[in-house]
């Protein structure tokens, strides 16, 4: 029988989730300190909103996974936590502006499975609703730089880039119709290669090809009155100020259609891809049937972030309070209470197992810790306790054993 | 154009979500503390798992998210988060036992849409594989108790039963090859009441009504030595070791088909129903390939416990650092970095407001805290805080204004 994990889709067993558990808090703690107050939004959504021309567009429409509930009803998982937000946005006119909210979950898509890609994934996204000031897309960029900052990340590069520029490019060529595609194409360039983006340009349109020369060259061969290049100078200037420094990058580009204005991504380092992206959205809102509402936003990849962290993150240290004979579980519990209320997690014996059973699983489970609990102990209201890394015993009373394991 | 949340699901705004994330911190505290690790699934699985004979049965079959993905491969979203558990155990034998588990995430149900029933809802499980003890099960229950208890839920009522005995009854009938369809029925008794599940046993068979006669009698009408009474009276005097008093109730009978043991509901009080329920599973693991592996758990049903705890949670406080003139944005951006790394939620402009338009907007979004930031202000290093539910205010320089709101 088909018992594997559906393709595509992984377990997150307990030293993972562990660290996963850690990352989320950490961002979500950097996100609430610049007053991100959590949504959540349902997995899946209608069809009609997801497959919406102009939301996330072709380069998505074909990796969302679609269903029908029993009535009929056309449904798909979703694909980013953009779409839903516009969606609550549009549906709740009266949230007082600036609205900012974050939100960390799963999204999916049905892409081809490739080491470190998953089709079920996780983001944790920030936007800032009703501002069109580049001040909004600032602060977006420095909470995100904040959260990365605190999980102990070193180096970063944040690339900015503006659609405003790149549909100037386009327009000069009288390509602005086509440039959804061109975008999509472009925004591969990394990853297959100049040669290969001209030949795909050039499938397009003959003059796309330019547009791939001029983003070699870089800003120095644009107008700086170019549509665009004042809104990237507010934004680089709006980072300084939260001591973010940012690198605008013409070659910059994104790949989903409903990007208006900035647009950015942070990568790690040097083959590791791009860790978080994002942009401004100003017409989203409105396309879904809302009010005309300016948009900017941010989203973290939670695993690729998690792969980037591989060294940093220590495991919780766990105890056993052992029952040197079975008679005495009832005292093991009492000792292991009076930890847990103190904040320390601890195990007693559950499976009526005699004293060397409970330290080989000890040390096949891997603790750091044991408590033991015997006859004379439990008179003399001492415990052993023991360091199973250096093997180092000392007997403490519940006050000194609580904190010893809170130090430690 | 569809753009409302699909039938059956909600969006829960920043005031709800502030709440959950309170409940789901405060229970997996709670969890971890007695040992419980952290593991996640995908949130679809195969069909063929999700379908299975023995496991939810054909009381969930029916109510599955069935779709293909674009390689025809069938999968179903998860109904409960023990199947995917049981899938992860089966495939992993080489885990130490007891391998002590809590998942919390979202489960879904075509279930008919009721006041406060949703098809997309939270669950809040932990499980202990590999101990065939009673003292696995009393942890169970005790571990989730002291999660409701750290949310500050006063009453609430344990109730345990056990399928052996339930399943001694069908028996005693001949009629154990009917007793998933039996105890299915069984499960509606609080709901549909005593005539009509009556009605619903005779349909089964003639024979089926006597076990409703038997239940409403009680354990009394039972002869002690009836199989499963043993494992009753275990878990009865293991929960009192933590402290945790629990109710035998000859009625209580759960849907699933995978039960084998013990059982347990936990409900909050008169015609809230359950908000807890789970028990002993000891054939699962071995049904989906496995090796045979005994194994126990309760889940919290995350929504129903939201509502039970209305007032209990306090929305936490943020700070608006308000620029008197738009020139001091930088300032007040320095400042709230500042109260940031203290760990303190707050807000600068982001539009580009003047400041009648940023006290507007705390009043509008109800924030509690606000600080000027003017000219005289800077020069002095000492900044008014304003609290807005009283109007007092007070001149406060960086380390008092962070103590201030610390405490607040």
């Amino acid at each position: 029988m088909d018992i594997q994990t559906p393709r595509g889709t992984r377990d997150l067993p307990p030293e993972e989730m562990e660290k996963r558990n850690w990352i989320v808090q950490t961002i979500r703690c950097a996100y609430e300190s610049f007053g991100f107050r959590p949504l959540e939004t349902p997995a899946f959504e209608s069809w009609e909103l997801l497959s919406k021309k102009g939301g996330g567009g072709d380069a998505i429409k074909d990796e969302i996974y679609y269903f029908k509930d029993k009535s009929g009803r056309e449904l798909g998982l979703r694909f980013d936590l953009t779409m839903p937000l516009a969606r609550f946005i549009a549906t709740n006119p009266q949230l007082p502006k600036p609205f900012k909210r974050y939100q960390i979950g799963r999204v999916w898509r049905y892409d081809r499975p490739q080491a470190g890609r998953f089709r079920e994934f996780w983001q944790a996204d920030i936007d800032i609703i009703g501002s069109s000031s580049m001040d909004a897309d600032a602060e977006c960029i420095a909470a995100v730089s904040r959260a990365l900052s605190n999980l102990g990340l070193k180096k970063f590069n944040i690339r900015v880039n503006n659609r405003k520029i790149l549909n100037g490019l386009a327009k000069s060529l009288g390509l602005e119709k086509k440039s959804s595609e061109i975008f999509r194409v472009l925004d591969k360039l990394e990853k297959i290669g100049e040669i290969e983006t001209a030949k795909e340009l050039r499938k397009i349109d003959v003059k796309a090809e330019k547009i791939l020369k001029t983003i070699n060259v870089g800003f120095q061969s644009l107008d700086p009155s170019t549509e665009g290049m004042d809104e990237l100078q507010s934004l680089v200037s709006g980072c300084k100020r939260f001591g973010v420094k940012v690198t605008p990058d013409l070659s910059l580009v994104r790949g989903l259609d409903y990007y208006t204005g900035s647009i950015f991504e942070i990568e790690a380092g040097e083959g590791i891809g791009s860790i978080a992206g994002g942009g401004r959205y100003d017409n989203l809102i409105c396309l879904l049937g809302g009010q005309e509402t300016p948009a900017v936003g941010i989203s973290i990849g939670v695993d690729r972030l998690s792969e980037v962290l591989k060294a940093s993150f220590k495991k919780p240290s766990q105890v056993l309070v052992a029952s040197v004979k079975p008679e005495l579980l009832d005292e093991s519990i009492k000792l292991a209470t009076q930890l847990r209320q103190a904040g320390i997690s601890c195990l007693t014996d559950v499976s009526g197992k005699g004293l060397r059973k409970q330290l080989d699983y000890v040390n096949s489970a891997g603790l750091q810790w044991v408590i033991f609990v015997g006859p004379d102990e439990v008179k003399a209201k001492s415990f052993t306790l023991r360091d199973m890394r250096t093997g180092k015993e000392s007997k403490l009373g519940t006050k000194a054993l609580i904190e010893a394991l809170q130090k430690a």
